[in-house]
Protein backbone atom coordinates (compact mmCIF):
# COMPACT_ATOMS: atom_id res chain seq x y z
CA UNK A 1 0.00 0.00 0.00
CA UNK A 2 1.21 3.80 -0.72
CA UNK A 3 -0.09 7.05 -0.57
CA UNK A 4 -0.10 9.69 -2.57
CA UNK A 5 -1.79 13.41 -1.89
CA UNK A 6 -0.38 15.46 -5.29
CA UNK A 7 -2.82 15.81 -8.39
CA UNK A 8 0.30 16.44 -9.90
CA UNK A 9 2.04 12.71 -9.11
CA UNK A 10 2.94 11.47 -12.42
CA UNK A 11 0.80 8.23 -11.74
CA UNK A 12 -2.07 10.22 -10.69
CA UNK A 13 -2.01 12.01 -14.12
CA UNK A 14 -1.56 8.39 -16.07
CA UNK A 15 -4.52 7.16 -14.25
CA UNK A 16 -6.54 10.70 -14.93
CA UNK A 17 -5.91 9.86 -18.79
CA UNK A 18 -7.58 6.69 -18.76
CA UNK A 19 -11.02 8.42 -19.38
CA UNK A 20 -9.60 8.44 -23.15
CA UNK A 21 -10.37 5.69 -25.40
CA UNK A 22 -6.57 5.84 -26.92
CA UNK A 23 -4.75 5.93 -23.59
CA UNK A 24 -7.24 2.75 -22.33
CA UNK A 25 -6.10 1.12 -26.07
CA UNK A 26 -2.53 1.74 -25.55
CA UNK A 27 -2.08 0.67 -21.52
CA UNK A 28 -4.49 -2.10 -22.19
CA UNK A 29 -6.03 -0.83 -18.72
CA UNK A 30 -9.15 0.87 -18.14
CA UNK A 31 -10.93 2.70 -14.85
CA UNK A 32 -13.87 1.77 -12.72
CA UNK A 33 -15.06 3.50 -9.70
CA UNK A 34 -17.45 2.93 -6.94
CA UNK A 35 -17.82 0.49 -4.57
CA UNK A 36 -20.64 -1.99 -6.85
CA UNK A 37 -18.37 -1.99 -9.63
CA UNK A 38 -14.77 -2.64 -7.92
CA UNK A 39 -16.78 -5.21 -6.16
CA UNK A 40 -18.08 -6.94 -9.00
CA UNK A 41 -15.11 -6.52 -10.74
CA UNK A 42 -13.44 -8.84 -7.87
CA UNK A 43 -16.14 -11.15 -8.30
CA UNK A 44 -16.07 -11.77 -11.56
CA UNK A 45 -12.25 -13.00 -11.56
CA UNK A 46 -11.35 -9.18 -13.50
CA UNK A 47 -7.82 -8.39 -13.31
CA UNK A 48 -7.11 -5.68 -11.08
CA UNK A 49 -3.90 -3.72 -11.64
CA UNK A 50 -4.30 -0.85 -8.87
CA UNK A 51 -6.93 0.23 -6.64
CA UNK A 52 -6.92 3.50 -5.43
CA UNK A 53 -9.08 4.44 -2.22
CA UNK A 54 -9.49 7.56 0.45
CA UNK A 55 -8.01 7.51 3.33
CA UNK A 56 -11.42 6.79 5.40
CA UNK A 57 -11.25 3.48 2.84
CA UNK A 58 -7.99 2.01 4.21
CA UNK A 59 -9.43 -0.41 6.51
CA UNK A 60 -12.09 -1.74 3.90
CA UNK A 61 -11.83 -5.14 3.36
CA UNK A 62 -11.40 -5.06 -0.31
CA UNK A 63 -8.57 -2.33 -0.03
CA UNK A 64 -6.83 -5.29 2.28
CA UNK A 65 -7.60 -8.29 0.00
CA UNK A 66 -5.85 -5.94 -2.91
CA UNK A 67 -3.17 -4.80 -0.36
CA UNK A 68 0.22 -4.40 -3.12
CA UNK A 69 -1.80 -2.90 -5.41
CA UNK A 70 -3.67 -0.01 -3.28
CA UNK A 71 -2.80 3.47 -2.84
CA UNK A 72 -4.82 5.73 -0.86
CA UNK A 73 -5.42 8.68 -2.56
CA UNK A 74 -6.78 12.55 -0.99
CA UNK A 75 -9.74 13.88 -1.37
CA UNK A 76 -8.72 16.17 -4.04
CA UNK A 77 -7.44 13.27 -6.42
CA UNK A 78 -10.96 11.29 -6.41
CA UNK A 79 -12.86 14.64 -6.99
CA UNK A 80 -10.31 14.77 -9.93
CA UNK A 81 -10.62 11.08 -11.38
CA UNK A 82 -14.51 11.01 -10.78
CA UNK A 83 -16.94 11.19 -13.57
CA UNK A 84 -19.87 12.01 -10.58
CA UNK A 85 -20.49 15.39 -8.46
CA UNK A 86 -20.10 12.85 -4.63
CA UNK A 87 -17.28 10.59 -5.44
CA UNK A 88 -17.89 7.35 -3.28
CA UNK A 89 -13.83 7.26 -3.06
CA UNK A 90 -12.94 3.96 -4.54
CA UNK A 91 -11.75 3.18 -7.71
CA UNK A 92 -9.56 0.49 -9.66
CA UNK A 93 -8.00 0.18 -13.09
CA UNK A 94 -8.40 -3.07 -14.50
CA UNK A 95 -7.22 -5.21 -17.07
CA UNK A 96 -9.06 -5.01 -20.57
CA UNK A 97 -10.00 -8.80 -21.01
CA UNK A 98 -8.89 -10.33 -24.12
CA UNK A 99 -11.45 -11.62 -26.36
CA UNK A 100 -10.84 -14.92 -27.90
CA UNK A 101 -11.96 -14.94 -31.19
CA UNK A 102 -15.75 -15.46 -31.74
CA UNK A 103 -16.60 -18.45 -34.59
CA UNK A 104 -20.36 -19.42 -33.48
CA UNK A 105 -23.08 -17.31 -31.88
CA UNK A 106 -26.48 -19.19 -30.57
CA UNK A 107 -29.32 -17.42 -28.49
CA UNK A 108 -30.36 -13.72 -28.72
CA UNK A 109 -28.03 -11.40 -29.47
CA UNK A 110 -27.41 -7.12 -29.78
CA UNK A 111 -25.47 -5.62 -32.69
CA UNK A 112 -24.37 -2.05 -32.19
CA UNK A 113 -24.23 -0.21 -35.37
CA UNK A 114 -22.15 3.20 -34.82
CA UNK A 115 -23.94 4.03 -31.73
CA UNK A 116 -22.30 6.96 -30.71
CA UNK A 117 -23.63 8.37 -27.39
CA UNK A 118 -22.06 6.21 -24.34
CA UNK A 119 -24.69 6.65 -22.15
CA UNK A 120 -26.60 4.57 -25.45
CA UNK A 121 -24.25 2.42 -25.67
CA UNK A 122 -23.84 1.39 -21.84
CA UNK A 123 -27.82 1.51 -20.47
CA UNK A 124 -28.34 -1.23 -24.13
CA UNK A 125 -25.74 -3.37 -22.99
CA UNK A 126 -27.25 -3.04 -19.32
CA UNK A 127 -31.15 -4.14 -21.18
CA UNK A 128 -28.90 -6.69 -22.87
CA UNK A 129 -27.55 -8.11 -19.56
CA UNK A 130 -31.17 -7.31 -17.62
CA UNK A 131 -32.93 -9.34 -20.79
CA UNK A 132 -31.12 -12.43 -20.41
CA UNK A 133 -29.87 -11.89 -24.38
CA UNK A 134 -26.37 -14.10 -24.63
CA UNK A 135 -24.00 -10.96 -25.75
CA UNK A 136 -23.17 -8.18 -27.54
CA UNK A 137 -21.09 -6.91 -30.70
CA UNK A 138 -20.12 -3.70 -30.99
CA UNK A 139 -19.33 -2.40 -34.90
CA UNK A 140 -15.89 -0.60 -35.12
CA UNK A 141 -17.51 2.72 -34.96
CA UNK A 142 -19.64 2.40 -32.03
CA UNK A 143 -18.62 4.48 -28.59
CA UNK A 144 -15.93 2.07 -27.02
CA UNK A 145 -17.21 0.24 -24.10
CA UNK A 146 -14.73 1.12 -21.85
CA UNK A 147 -14.91 4.87 -21.53
CA UNK A 148 -16.01 5.80 -18.19
CA UNK A 149 -19.30 7.25 -19.44
CA UNK A 150 -20.09 3.71 -20.91
CA UNK A 151 -18.99 2.17 -17.45
CA UNK A 152 -20.86 4.61 -15.70
CA UNK A 153 -24.70 3.72 -17.52
CA UNK A 154 -23.40 0.08 -18.19
CA UNK A 155 -23.24 -0.75 -14.77
CA UNK A 156 -21.23 -3.55 -14.09
CA UNK A 157 -22.73 -5.28 -17.16
CA UNK A 158 -19.73 -6.01 -18.99
CA UNK A 159 -18.82 -8.64 -16.68
CA UNK A 160 -22.46 -10.39 -17.02
CA UNK A 161 -21.87 -11.32 -21.16
CA UNK A 162 -19.93 -11.26 -23.32
CA UNK A 163 -19.03 -8.22 -25.33
CA UNK A 164 -16.87 -8.30 -28.76
CA UNK A 165 -15.55 -5.57 -31.00
CA UNK A 166 -15.46 -6.29 -34.92
CA UNK A 167 -16.31 -5.14 -38.42
CA UNK A 168 -20.14 -5.16 -38.66
CA UNK A 169 -20.05 -6.82 -41.87
CA UNK A 170 -18.01 -9.62 -40.17
CA UNK A 171 -20.28 -9.98 -37.52
CA UNK A 172 -23.40 -10.26 -40.27
CA UNK A 173 -21.54 -12.89 -41.95
CA UNK A 174 -20.92 -14.44 -38.67
CA UNK A 175 -25.34 -14.18 -37.56
CA UNK A 176 -25.57 -15.69 -41.14
CA UNK A 177 -23.05 -18.68 -40.44
CA UNK A 178 -24.88 -19.37 -37.15
CA UNK A 179 -28.20 -19.60 -38.64
CA UNK A 180 -29.34 -16.37 -36.65
CA UNK A 181 -32.55 -14.30 -37.98
CA UNK A 182 -30.97 -11.08 -38.40
CA UNK A 183 -33.34 -8.06 -37.69
CA UNK A 184 -32.93 -4.40 -38.79
CA UNK A 185 -34.39 -1.57 -36.90
CA UNK A 186 -36.09 0.89 -39.18
CA UNK A 187 -38.95 2.77 -40.23
CA UNK A 188 -39.27 2.38 -44.26
CA UNK A 189 -42.92 0.74 -46.19
CA UNK A 190 -41.34 -2.88 -46.02
CA UNK A 191 -40.47 -3.06 -42.42
CA UNK A 192 -42.81 -4.85 -40.19
CA UNK A 193 -44.23 -4.24 -36.20
CA UNK A 194 -42.33 -5.56 -34.19
CA UNK A 195 -45.06 -6.72 -32.23
CA UNK A 196 -46.68 -9.01 -35.74
CA UNK A 197 -43.74 -11.18 -36.12
CA UNK A 198 -43.35 -14.86 -35.29
CA UNK A 199 -40.84 -15.33 -32.31
CA UNK A 200 -37.90 -16.93 -33.13
CA UNK A 201 -35.32 -18.44 -30.45
CA UNK A 202 -32.04 -17.92 -32.52
CA UNK A 203 -31.56 -14.08 -33.48
CA UNK A 204 -29.34 -10.85 -33.47
CA UNK A 205 -31.28 -7.22 -33.02
CA UNK A 206 -29.20 -4.54 -35.32
CA UNK A 207 -29.70 -0.67 -33.44
CA UNK A 208 -28.20 1.87 -35.87
CA UNK A 209 -26.80 5.29 -35.27
CA UNK A 210 -28.49 8.07 -33.01
CA UNK A 211 -29.10 10.61 -35.82
CA UNK A 212 -29.19 8.71 -39.04
CA UNK A 213 -29.93 4.87 -38.06
CA UNK A 214 -29.06 1.64 -39.86
CA UNK A 215 -27.23 2.36 -43.84
CA UNK A 216 -28.15 0.60 -46.57
CA UNK A 217 -25.48 -2.17 -46.95
CA UNK A 218 -26.73 -3.15 -43.20
CA UNK A 219 -30.46 -2.88 -43.91
CA UNK A 220 -30.27 -5.01 -46.98
CA UNK A 221 -28.27 -7.34 -45.16
CA UNK A 222 -31.30 -8.70 -42.39
CA UNK A 223 -33.64 -10.65 -42.90
CA UNK A 224 -36.11 -8.66 -41.74
CA UNK A 225 -36.29 -4.82 -40.60
CA UNK A 226 -38.64 -4.19 -37.78
CA UNK A 227 -40.00 -0.62 -36.36
CA UNK A 228 -41.65 0.24 -33.13
CA UNK A 229 -44.87 1.83 -33.99
CA UNK A 230 -44.80 5.78 -33.44
CA UNK A 231 -48.64 6.48 -32.63
CA UNK A 232 -48.13 10.26 -31.39
CA UNK A 233 -46.32 13.39 -32.80
CA UNK A 234 -42.82 12.22 -31.36
CA UNK A 235 -40.34 12.31 -34.98
CA UNK A 236 -38.47 9.03 -32.98
CA UNK A 237 -37.73 7.48 -29.54
CA UNK A 238 -34.41 7.35 -27.85
CA UNK A 239 -32.01 4.76 -29.20
CA UNK A 240 -31.71 3.09 -25.95
CA UNK A 241 -35.64 3.14 -25.54
CA UNK A 242 -36.00 1.64 -28.57
CA UNK A 243 -33.95 -0.97 -27.75
CA UNK A 244 -35.50 -1.85 -24.73
CA UNK A 245 -38.69 -2.52 -25.97
CA UNK A 246 -37.24 -4.32 -29.46
CA UNK A 247 -35.26 -6.57 -26.80
CA UNK A 248 -37.85 -6.97 -24.36
CA UNK A 249 -40.47 -7.23 -27.87
CA UNK A 250 -38.46 -10.11 -29.15
CA UNK A 251 -38.55 -12.57 -26.63
CA UNK A 252 -41.33 -15.56 -25.83
CA UNK A 253 -41.87 -15.76 -22.36
CA UNK B 1 -34.33 43.72 -34.04
CA UNK B 2 -31.33 44.28 -32.00
CA UNK B 3 -28.19 43.09 -31.70
CA UNK B 4 -26.22 42.19 -28.40
CA UNK B 5 -22.60 41.43 -29.22
CA UNK B 6 -21.33 41.01 -25.12
CA UNK B 7 -21.57 38.20 -22.84
CA UNK B 8 -21.98 40.65 -20.33
CA UNK B 9 -25.27 42.62 -21.51
CA UNK B 10 -27.68 41.99 -18.53
CA UNK B 11 -30.31 40.39 -21.01
CA UNK B 12 -28.12 37.96 -21.86
CA UNK B 13 -27.22 37.70 -18.35
CA UNK B 14 -30.82 37.02 -17.16
CA UNK B 15 -31.39 34.20 -20.54
CA UNK B 16 -28.58 32.61 -18.68
CA UNK B 17 -30.02 32.29 -15.45
CA UNK B 18 -32.74 30.16 -17.57
CA UNK B 19 -31.17 27.00 -17.05
CA UNK B 20 -32.31 27.16 -12.56
CA UNK B 21 -35.44 25.82 -11.94
CA UNK B 22 -36.16 29.00 -9.65
CA UNK B 23 -35.11 31.78 -12.21
CA UNK B 24 -37.73 29.83 -14.59
CA UNK B 25 -40.61 29.66 -12.11
CA UNK B 26 -39.80 33.28 -11.14
CA UNK B 27 -39.75 34.74 -14.85
CA UNK B 28 -42.96 32.25 -15.89
CA UNK B 29 -40.61 31.72 -19.30
CA UNK B 30 -37.92 29.19 -20.31
CA UNK B 31 -35.28 28.57 -22.89
CA UNK B 32 -35.41 26.37 -25.97
CA UNK B 33 -32.55 25.45 -28.17
CA UNK B 34 -32.27 24.86 -32.06
CA UNK B 35 -34.14 25.09 -34.75
CA UNK B 36 -36.28 22.06 -34.61
CA UNK B 37 -37.68 23.27 -31.06
CA UNK B 38 -38.10 26.89 -32.43
CA UNK B 39 -40.10 25.67 -35.33
CA UNK B 40 -42.25 23.66 -32.86
CA UNK B 41 -42.60 25.76 -30.53
CA UNK B 42 -43.71 28.88 -33.44
CA UNK B 43 -46.35 25.55 -35.33
CA UNK B 44 -47.50 24.76 -31.91
CA UNK B 45 -49.45 28.59 -31.32
CA UNK B 46 -46.57 28.81 -27.88
CA UNK B 47 -46.24 32.61 -26.79
CA UNK B 48 -42.54 33.16 -27.96
CA UNK B 49 -41.30 36.77 -25.87
CA UNK B 50 -37.68 36.39 -27.54
CA UNK B 51 -36.21 34.97 -30.10
CA UNK B 52 -32.25 34.93 -30.58
CA UNK B 53 -30.30 33.77 -33.13
CA UNK B 54 -26.67 34.41 -34.50
CA UNK B 55 -26.20 36.67 -37.73
CA UNK B 56 -26.01 34.17 -40.26
CA UNK B 57 -29.55 33.17 -39.62
CA UNK B 58 -30.61 36.77 -39.20
CA UNK B 59 -32.58 37.12 -43.07
CA UNK B 60 -34.29 33.18 -41.89
CA UNK B 61 -38.14 33.31 -42.36
CA UNK B 62 -38.41 32.69 -38.39
CA UNK B 63 -36.36 35.54 -37.26
CA UNK B 64 -38.32 38.08 -39.84
CA UNK B 65 -41.51 36.53 -38.55
CA UNK B 66 -40.67 37.49 -34.87
CA UNK B 67 -38.93 40.70 -36.39
CA UNK B 68 -40.12 42.52 -32.98
CA UNK B 69 -38.71 39.94 -30.72
CA UNK B 70 -35.53 38.97 -32.28
CA UNK B 71 -32.05 39.68 -31.12
CA UNK B 72 -28.94 38.95 -33.40
CA UNK B 73 -26.10 37.71 -30.71
CA UNK B 74 -22.79 37.13 -31.11
CA UNK B 75 -21.49 33.49 -31.66
CA UNK B 76 -19.91 33.78 -28.17
CA UNK B 77 -23.04 33.85 -27.32
CA UNK B 78 -24.32 31.30 -28.34
CA UNK B 79 -21.67 29.49 -27.02
CA UNK B 80 -22.28 30.44 -23.75
CA UNK B 81 -26.38 29.75 -23.74
CA UNK B 82 -26.10 26.98 -25.73
CA UNK B 83 -26.65 22.83 -23.90
CA UNK B 84 -24.96 21.62 -26.51
CA UNK B 85 -21.14 21.47 -28.31
CA UNK B 86 -22.12 22.76 -31.42
CA UNK B 87 -24.81 25.16 -31.28
CA UNK B 88 -26.99 25.64 -33.89
CA UNK B 89 -26.92 29.47 -33.06
CA UNK B 90 -30.85 29.90 -32.34
CA UNK B 91 -33.04 30.04 -29.26
CA UNK B 92 -35.97 31.63 -27.98
CA UNK B 93 -37.40 32.13 -24.73
CA UNK B 94 -41.40 30.91 -24.46
CA UNK B 95 -43.45 31.14 -21.71
CA UNK B 96 -44.59 28.90 -19.63
CA UNK B 97 -47.61 27.98 -20.82
CA UNK B 98 -50.68 28.23 -18.07
CA UNK B 99 -52.44 24.79 -16.95
CA UNK B 100 -56.06 24.72 -16.32
CA UNK B 101 -56.77 21.98 -13.42
CA UNK B 102 -57.56 19.31 -14.78
CA UNK B 103 -60.57 17.17 -13.59
CA UNK B 104 -60.89 13.99 -15.40
CA UNK B 105 -58.44 11.75 -17.05
CA UNK B 106 -59.05 9.31 -19.27
CA UNK B 107 -56.66 7.27 -21.66
CA UNK B 108 -53.28 6.15 -20.75
CA UNK B 109 -51.33 8.23 -18.38
CA UNK B 110 -47.90 8.32 -17.32
CA UNK B 111 -47.08 9.39 -13.86
CA UNK B 112 -43.54 9.94 -12.98
CA UNK B 113 -42.73 10.22 -8.75
CA UNK B 114 -40.05 11.90 -7.71
CA UNK B 115 -37.77 10.87 -11.07
CA UNK B 116 -34.66 12.98 -10.64
CA UNK B 117 -32.66 12.31 -13.69
CA UNK B 118 -33.38 15.22 -16.61
CA UNK B 119 -32.33 13.19 -19.35
CA UNK B 120 -34.98 10.44 -17.58
CA UNK B 121 -37.73 12.60 -17.41
CA UNK B 122 -37.18 13.91 -20.57
CA UNK B 123 -36.70 10.71 -22.28
CA UNK B 124 -40.18 9.15 -20.82
CA UNK B 125 -42.13 12.00 -21.90
CA UNK B 126 -40.77 11.40 -25.44
CA UNK B 127 -41.50 8.13 -25.14
CA UNK B 128 -44.92 8.41 -24.04
CA UNK B 129 -45.77 10.85 -26.93
CA UNK B 130 -43.91 8.41 -29.29
CA UNK B 131 -46.08 5.70 -27.70
CA UNK B 132 -49.70 7.78 -28.16
CA UNK B 133 -50.10 8.22 -24.15
CA UNK B 134 -52.79 10.85 -23.53
CA UNK B 135 -50.52 12.59 -20.86
CA UNK B 136 -47.99 12.46 -18.53
CA UNK B 137 -48.22 13.88 -14.55
CA UNK B 138 -44.79 14.51 -12.71
CA UNK B 139 -44.98 14.96 -8.92
CA UNK B 140 -43.49 17.93 -7.31
CA UNK B 141 -40.36 16.07 -6.69
CA UNK B 142 -39.87 15.21 -9.82
CA UNK B 143 -37.17 17.20 -12.12
CA UNK B 144 -38.53 20.65 -13.49
CA UNK B 145 -39.79 19.72 -17.52
CA UNK B 146 -38.28 23.44 -18.62
CA UNK B 147 -34.58 23.01 -17.47
CA UNK B 148 -32.58 23.23 -20.43
CA UNK B 149 -31.58 19.34 -19.78
CA UNK B 150 -35.29 17.73 -19.82
CA UNK B 151 -35.99 20.04 -23.04
CA UNK B 152 -33.18 18.37 -24.62
CA UNK B 153 -34.02 14.71 -23.66
CA UNK B 154 -38.08 15.75 -24.58
CA UNK B 155 -37.09 16.72 -28.06
CA UNK B 156 -40.54 19.13 -27.95
CA UNK B 157 -43.33 16.86 -27.05
CA UNK B 158 -44.07 19.10 -24.16
CA UNK B 159 -46.05 20.87 -27.07
CA UNK B 160 -47.51 17.33 -28.07
CA UNK B 161 -49.45 15.96 -24.93
CA UNK B 162 -50.67 17.68 -21.87
CA UNK B 163 -47.78 17.74 -19.38
CA UNK B 164 -49.45 18.22 -15.46
CA UNK B 165 -47.42 18.90 -12.53
CA UNK B 166 -49.25 18.02 -9.07
CA UNK B 167 -49.35 16.26 -5.77
CA UNK B 168 -48.66 12.44 -6.58
CA UNK B 169 -51.48 11.84 -3.91
CA UNK B 170 -54.02 14.22 -5.57
CA UNK B 171 -53.05 12.41 -8.77
CA UNK B 172 -53.64 9.15 -7.37
CA UNK B 173 -56.78 10.18 -6.10
CA UNK B 174 -57.91 11.69 -9.36
CA UNK B 175 -56.74 8.56 -11.26
CA UNK B 176 -59.36 6.87 -8.92
CA UNK B 177 -62.23 9.29 -9.12
CA UNK B 178 -61.83 9.10 -13.34
CA UNK B 179 -61.33 5.15 -12.78
CA UNK B 180 -58.29 4.90 -14.25
CA UNK B 181 -56.53 1.04 -13.31
CA UNK B 182 -53.50 2.41 -11.97
CA UNK B 183 -50.26 0.23 -12.23
CA UNK B 184 -47.09 0.53 -9.85
CA UNK B 185 -43.71 -0.43 -10.81
CA UNK B 186 -42.04 -2.37 -8.35
CA UNK B 187 -40.00 -6.11 -7.80
CA UNK B 188 -42.04 -7.62 -4.76
CA UNK B 189 -43.35 -11.19 -4.17
CA UNK B 190 -47.16 -9.68 -4.99
CA UNK B 191 -46.04 -7.53 -8.09
CA UNK B 192 -46.91 -9.22 -11.04
CA UNK B 193 -44.85 -9.40 -14.85
CA UNK B 194 -46.12 -6.69 -16.68
CA UNK B 195 -46.87 -9.23 -20.11
CA UNK B 196 -48.99 -11.76 -18.17
CA UNK B 197 -51.79 -9.06 -17.70
CA UNK B 198 -54.41 -8.15 -19.14
CA UNK B 199 -54.98 -5.27 -21.13
CA UNK B 200 -57.50 -2.66 -20.40
CA UNK B 201 -57.88 0.72 -22.13
CA UNK B 202 -57.83 3.05 -19.26
CA UNK B 203 -55.05 3.36 -16.93
CA UNK B 204 -52.08 5.07 -15.02
CA UNK B 205 -48.88 3.84 -14.85
CA UNK B 206 -46.75 5.53 -12.05
CA UNK B 207 -42.31 5.04 -12.59
CA UNK B 208 -40.49 5.94 -9.26
CA UNK B 209 -36.87 7.74 -7.99
CA UNK B 210 -33.95 6.23 -9.66
CA UNK B 211 -32.56 4.70 -6.74
CA UNK B 212 -35.90 4.31 -4.35
CA UNK B 213 -38.53 3.25 -6.87
CA UNK B 214 -42.06 4.07 -5.21
CA UNK B 215 -42.58 4.57 -1.85
CA UNK B 216 -45.19 2.34 0.62
CA UNK B 217 -47.69 4.48 0.17
CA UNK B 218 -47.62 4.65 -3.18
CA UNK B 219 -47.41 1.49 -3.75
CA UNK B 220 -50.43 0.59 -1.28
CA UNK B 221 -52.35 3.28 -3.46
CA UNK B 222 -52.10 1.21 -6.71
CA UNK B 223 -54.82 -1.53 -7.98
CA UNK B 224 -51.96 -3.65 -9.71
CA UNK B 225 -48.06 -3.55 -8.85
CA UNK B 226 -46.08 -4.99 -12.08
CA UNK B 227 -42.37 -5.39 -13.30
CA UNK B 228 -40.19 -6.48 -15.92
CA UNK B 229 -38.51 -9.79 -15.45
CA UNK B 230 -34.94 -9.88 -15.25
CA UNK B 231 -33.11 -12.98 -16.75
CA UNK B 232 -29.55 -11.92 -16.60
CA UNK B 233 -27.04 -10.61 -13.97
CA UNK B 234 -27.94 -7.25 -14.32
CA UNK B 235 -29.81 -5.25 -11.21
CA UNK B 236 -31.88 -3.36 -12.44
CA UNK B 237 -32.97 -1.40 -15.73
CA UNK B 238 -32.47 2.41 -16.30
CA UNK B 239 -35.73 3.78 -15.58
CA UNK B 240 -36.39 5.33 -19.20
CA UNK B 241 -35.69 1.88 -20.44
CA UNK B 242 -38.11 0.00 -17.90
CA UNK B 243 -40.55 3.30 -18.95
CA UNK B 244 -40.45 2.36 -22.28
CA UNK B 245 -40.84 -1.26 -22.27
CA UNK B 246 -44.10 -0.80 -19.98
CA UNK B 247 -45.42 1.84 -21.85
CA UNK B 248 -45.27 -0.39 -25.06
CA UNK B 249 -45.96 -3.84 -23.44
CA UNK B 250 -49.13 -2.18 -21.57
CA UNK B 251 -50.67 -1.56 -25.08
CA UNK B 252 -53.08 -3.26 -26.68
CA UNK B 253 -52.02 -3.35 -31.01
Amino acid sequence: MKYIESKKNEEIKQFNKLNKTKEIKKTGTYLIEGFHLVREADQNDQKIVTILATENHQDDQLIKKYYDQAIIISDDIAEQLSETKTPQGIFAVIEVPERTEVTQLTGQWVFLANVQDPGNVGTIIRTADAAGYDGVITSLDTADIYQPKVQRSMQGSQFHLPIYRMDLTKALELAKKSQLTVYGSEVNAEAVPYNTLEKVENFALIMGNEAHGLNQATLSATDKNIYIPIKGKAESLNVAVAAGVLMYGLQSF
